[in-house]
């Protein structure tokens, strides 16, 4: 078994998904050891929800999920590298293809793109 | 001035840089707010060392730094993409051009590439 260092951020690791085809990063989110050993064994990105204190595989939801196609492990065995296949084309719960579709330009945020689907239309009750 | 959440991890935010030629992720550090000042003020990737609790322009020891050519926030504005030229090839104390050179090949940790430089002619005494 591979050994990330979870210790420096009290048991968890940022883990980046980067598209694979297009090299775009998507997002970042956190991975506890369960996720880790989850995205190893499912091959499909699963991370830890800080917020709701939970194993999140990404798009159960949305059905956006994300298959891994390659995972990378920085100089210091403390950050994760998914590249993943991602499905619906859009990793951002807002539906942005990446969650980094704010541009800093002269001092402010601008949007870029346009969004990929509907939030509303996917996140029904 | 853009106002990001650096709360959730107490004073910081994931910095994560991205090859502006390549698209490669080179690494993946944090910032404070003064990092984050220092790195809009500068253009020139500025982060927070956690290990030596001070400010870190990226390649000041090495001349390794990283010219800062675009910059995004995610969707909750905890997380920041800067796209950079990394001067001299390589983002990596280790001399890997990425941090991320270690590929997960059935459930251990490859090596990938070729270092770029050889660290021990970089950080002399």
């Amino acid at each position: 078994m591979i050994e990330l260092d979870f210790e420096k951020m009290g048991g968890l690791v940022p883990a980046i998904a980067q598209d694979v085809e297009t090299g775009d990063v998507l997002m970042l989110a956190f991975m506890n050891r369960a996720a880790w050993e989850e995205t190893l064994k499912t091959g499909r990105a699963t991370y830890y929800s800080r917020s709701r204190d939970t194993l999140w595989v990404k798009g159960l939801t949305s059905g956006h999920i994300q298959n891994v196609k390659e995972i990378r492990v920085d100089c210091d065995n403390d950050t994760v590298l998914l590249k993943v296949e991602q499905v619906g084309g859009a990793a951002c719960h807002t539906g942005y293809a990446s969650c980094f579709y704010q541009k800093v330009d002269n001092g402010s945020l601008v949007t870029v793109g346009e969004p990929v689907f509907d939030p509303k239309e996917v996140y029904k009750e």
